[in-house]
């Protein structure tokens, strides 16, 4: 038995818009092999794709409900969607992992978008997709990235209470820092505590949990936790990305034990100020490019184009829009992004915050409980 | 600050063996965008491959060390590892995300392996790869698969220790059973009291965990949990991907509640006999395909074909080899792999039982604890 996390006229109401943008594009389908968008327009949800073994295909005709090409192994699951027309073979298989089924289902079609361009992969073995493209003589795949990732960047009322209310949890958790964490317990001890905390309070998983503490700052911002003890003067940071049926929070937050030294204690305020300036000047018609202008020129450091400062989320950790100086994708309500800015404290040491919003017609609405104007000493 | 997981001699070990391959295939380069064979022969292990936004690359020269053309993100992280040769840009690029870095890494090279075949992806936009190709006229690109994987297969003495410890772990959760699972219970509130138990057991995460819970079987073996209470008579499968070091157990325990009827008792039975029968004949020399034969012999359902009975695991949940009819790999000592066969109970009702276990050179050493020869009555 299988379930899906919204009603179907969620489901329909993506894949109306999906049809309207491939008519414009002259698109006679879409064709998938990534989680987020087969999740995104059929509702499938698993962790099973931890496992590379077998790929999945959904295609999208025009004007047509998705058709999944599935593995029978998730046929039973699938069959719990709101999807009508569900094609399985036995994978693994000796010699036609699904290519021939795929022929089938996109014979008639001669243009078919895909993901090709940024932030995308192909998930299907490299052969077996030359393969599909040398048999189908007739058509052309051509990149609909920037179709794609433009509808699923706006969420519906619905995807952002989902947000809304894992970013909650966490906040909740992160309230909890001062009994979580203390000097003399182990940075792999800490993020224990924190995964466990975060599921006491209600999250399904926490796929994604990086951070760092050293003396006055951290030197970089995707680490797994090392075994040393955090100690007086640290600044922990904890970048948490915990789920709720399968969405996203991605935020950030800063603490220092006992005391903290004057640089670490000046950048958090930056950067605190960095998103606050942000926060004010988010709204529907703004660019990526100048929201990120925003909070660069508050932290005034490293001159232009200094990394990215913030991005979409939602069923994935990080998703297109990026807060960076070439991205002149308009925020739209409804868009959910990161505020992400970072700066260095001294040689070697950084230090990020992050806030999560989503874009209203009047501008940003919070979905973390803000940070403190000043670095917490715990 | 980067921390590795093994002795730099294990990742010397690793390369030695990969170049020997490498220069029976006449390979010059072999080249990689995907995170297992990244973090195989780097040592770099992050959570940040979520985010989809940045391509990650490595590059093993004929006879040379390992070179990462790396966001600069991940530039300081990469450091802590083994490698002399990091290239960095700044991720995410306007125009060029590493596409030059590579042209010129691998522009000497005449024949590039990368993974093209069975139950690979290809980690980079198709357009950016498509580039790449174009601009190496005098090279080839060659499926790799086979000799990457053949590497693979085998682990390290170190290696298993790892896994075995995270079975341990995860074992010791499955022992906490009836104090963790009980009637009235959520599916969910079940799989969230375990996850909490194998982190407290220490398990760093827990990447993976699916299941089921219906009367007398499962529909699926894959899904999510739902919010359904345990009823009596339900039989409760998990199964478990947790990982140590960035290494997975993954094998699942069955648990009934109050009784159970005849027919799951009896697939449970089944099953037992049919991973008994596998734990005695697995040795080195006996092929997947013969093994896989073992548990579908016991099982006597469905003719030939009936699926997949176990696989490789390591840095991934799901590695090769498959113990399915057609996979002609002969086993050797330091593979490990599970035993996971499955069958129908009843109509639309499947059971599983899954062990792990590694490849001595006198037959097979369980790494899981022995599941008990009956159906488990909580």
């Amino acid at each position: 038995m299988g379930l899906i996390d919204f009603p179907v006229a969620e489901y329909e109401a993506r894949l109306a818009r999906a049809h309207d943008t491939m008519a414009a594009s002259e698109l006679d389908a879409l064709f998938f092999t990534s989680e987020a968008e087969m999740r995104y327009f059929s509702g499938f949800r698993t962790l099973f794709w931890h496992s590379p073994t077998r790929p999945w295909f959904l295609i999208i005709p025009r004007g047509g409900k998705p058709i999944a090409i599935f593995p029978e192994i998730g046929a039973a699951l699938m069959r719990g969607s709101w999807l009508d027309d569900i094609r399985t073979w036995p994978s693994p298989h000796a010699t036609d992992d699904g290519v021939s089924l795929l022929l089938e289902a996109l014979g008639g079609a001669t243009r078919i978008g895909m993901l090709m361009g940024r932030e995308s992969s192909l998930r299907m073995p490299l052969l077996d997709f030359e393969r599909l493209r040398d048999g189908l003589t007739a058509s052309a795949f051509v990149d609909a990235s920037a179709l794609v990732q433009s509808l699923r960047m706006v969420k519906s009322p619905a995807e952002i209470e989902k947000i809304a209310a894992i970013c909650d949890i966490t906040s909740n958790s992160f309230d909890n820092a001062a009994r979580l964490f203390h000097q003399g317990q182990t940075l792999a001890e800490a993020f224990r505590a924190f995964k466990i905390d975060l599921l006491t309070q209600g999250a399904d998983d926490v796929p994604y949990l990086v951070g760092g503490a050293e003396q006055g700052g951290y030197g970089d911002v995707i680490s797994p936790p090392n075994q040393e003890p955090l100690r007086p003067g640290d600044v922990l940071m904890l970048d948490t990305g915990a789920t709720l049926d399968g969405y996203f929070c991605d935020f950030d937050r800063n603490f220092a034990f006992g005391h903290a030294c004057d640089a670490a204690r000046a950048a958090y305020e930056t950067l605190y100020r960095a998103t606050e300036a942000a926060l004010r000047a988010a709204r529907p018609g703004l660019t990526c490019s100048d929201l990120y202008r925003v909070m660069a020129d508050v932290i005034a450091q490293g001159g232009s184009d200094v990394g990215r400062f913030g991005h979409g989320l939602g069923l994935q950790l990080t998703e297109p829009p990026s807060l960076i100086s070439f991205d002149e994708t308009a925020l739209k309500p409804g868009m959910v992004i990161t505020l992400e800015p970072s700066m260095t404290v001294e040689a070697g040491k950084i230090m990020v915050h992050e806030e999560n919003l989503v874009i209203r017609e009047d501008g940003a609405e919070l979905l973390s409980r803000r940070a403190p104007p000043e670095l917490p000493i715990l």
